[in-house]
């Protein structure tokens, strides 16, 4: 696929930004590297006079970003999201290399949108958050001094999104295009078929909203390693509704 | 050699900058890739109380910092000097992809001290200090927006660094919990699963085994790939065992 294409597939991500400044910084970042969508989920202050004077040249991508509530609603329609995350999270997906990560990324997008996602300069991404998420992502530092900030991560991480949509060979992965192949499920979808699961295992006993455990986090990672295609998830929302029939048909007899 | 010892030996050059916040943005962009030898040939202001404040954790850097008059001082005793610059010039080096001119860079630095060599913020480096240098280098930007301001352009080129002297993996830090995990589950677990959800897709009549279609392979090759853990198994088959209670339970009923 033509490079600014992919470029133009990949959302970045901001969740809960403390600094207008910081925000600019990153539009400019984007910018130079041909990507354009911005989120932004939960600003402090935006717009900010701070950010567009950060952005310099990129205002327009902070006219056109797109505030939200949640992750969730920033994530609408993508199909694969990178978390940029300092450490590690009991059940989050295991961090990767930029450049690795990035090539997966470009790989995703041959697909659809995607998104590179941050967390709040002092505390990052909650571990919520971080489950929204398929992959993460750590930019190697010197272990003594790795405070890089919000906007030389993202100048980092789109940099190596523009090299890596330019490479030349178009990064391929090894699971390839199968004779099965449904299009990837969007974030949303699987967001739906996980509270359909809920609502069943809910209704079924095994599931206790009041003593929650980590029953959900662990379908939540299994559901995002897997990758479901769309025509998986209808399988399986199939199976859920078709327990509740014949529980519903079976309570009344 | 050693990769920390590596980028030790690299000079970061800063030829006439106009802003000292961009030389305390560029000390942080070193430290964090773990550089620390900043050059600054004539600074208009040096030092300043707007450099400490970008530098933040780094301004131990800015206080070891050397001024020069000239270029050629800053360049003493080093063995090969990589120039950034913006355009091709007369006489001029060949100007090359910043990965490829890293990994040049580092190869030298196994024979003594080297130089990242940058220019003033509008005007760039002159055609005099540009043949100072060994080679050049540009960092590919969108043609319709170029605009990487000093520090941006020292991130990407000090992280390259790091990158390149660590091989490509420079370690992460390992902070935090290992990613949840459980054993692998093996063949016969996972066609348990699948035989357990095949008898309660055809007693909720989801599944008619005298019509088989290819929902039974679709399920298989969803499995197939998630490589599902043993806890995962089990979390699966305590779902589809709780639907038939609920279900038989209503059936009496």
């Amino acid at each position: 696929m033509n490079p600014e294409v992919l470029l133009s597939r990949i959302r970045v991500v901001l969740c809960r930004p403390s600094h207008p400044g910081n925000i600019g910084a990153v539009a400019r970042a984007m910018k130079t590297m041909g990507m354009s969508q911005l989120y932004l989920v939960e600003p402090k202050q935006f717009p900010d006079p701070e950010a567009d004077t950060r952005a310099t040249g990129a205002v327009d991508i902070l006219e056109r970003a797109v505030v939200t509530a949640t992750l969730g609603e920033a994530l609408v329609g993508s199909v694969y999201a990178v978390a940029l995350s300092a450490r590690q999270r009991d059940l989050g997906p295991a961090i990767g290399q930029p450049r690795d990560a990035v090539a997966d990324l470009l790989a995703e997008a041959e697909q659809g949108e995607v998104a590179l996602v941050f967390g709040n300069e002092t505390v990052g991404l909650s571990n919520e958050e971080i489950l929204h998420c398929q992959a993460a992502v750590t930019i190697p530092t010197n272990p003594e001094f790795s405070s890089l900030n919000l906007g030389s991560a993202a100048q980092v991480l789109c940099y190596e999104c523009r090299m890596a949509a330019f490479a030349g060979k178009p990064p391929v992965r090894s699971q390839g295009a199968t004779p099965f192949a449904s299009p990837a499920a969007t974030h949303d979808e699987v967001e739906g078929l996980i509270g359909h699961l809920e609502a069943v295992m809910t209704a079924t006993g095994f599931f206790n909203p009041l003593q929650p455990g980590r029953l959900l986090p662990k379908l939540r990672r299994l559901f995002g390693r897997v990758r479901l295609e769309k025509d998986e998830v209808n399988i399986l929302r199939g199976i859920l509704a078709s327990t509740q029939v014949r529980t519903e048909h079976g309570r009344k007899g």
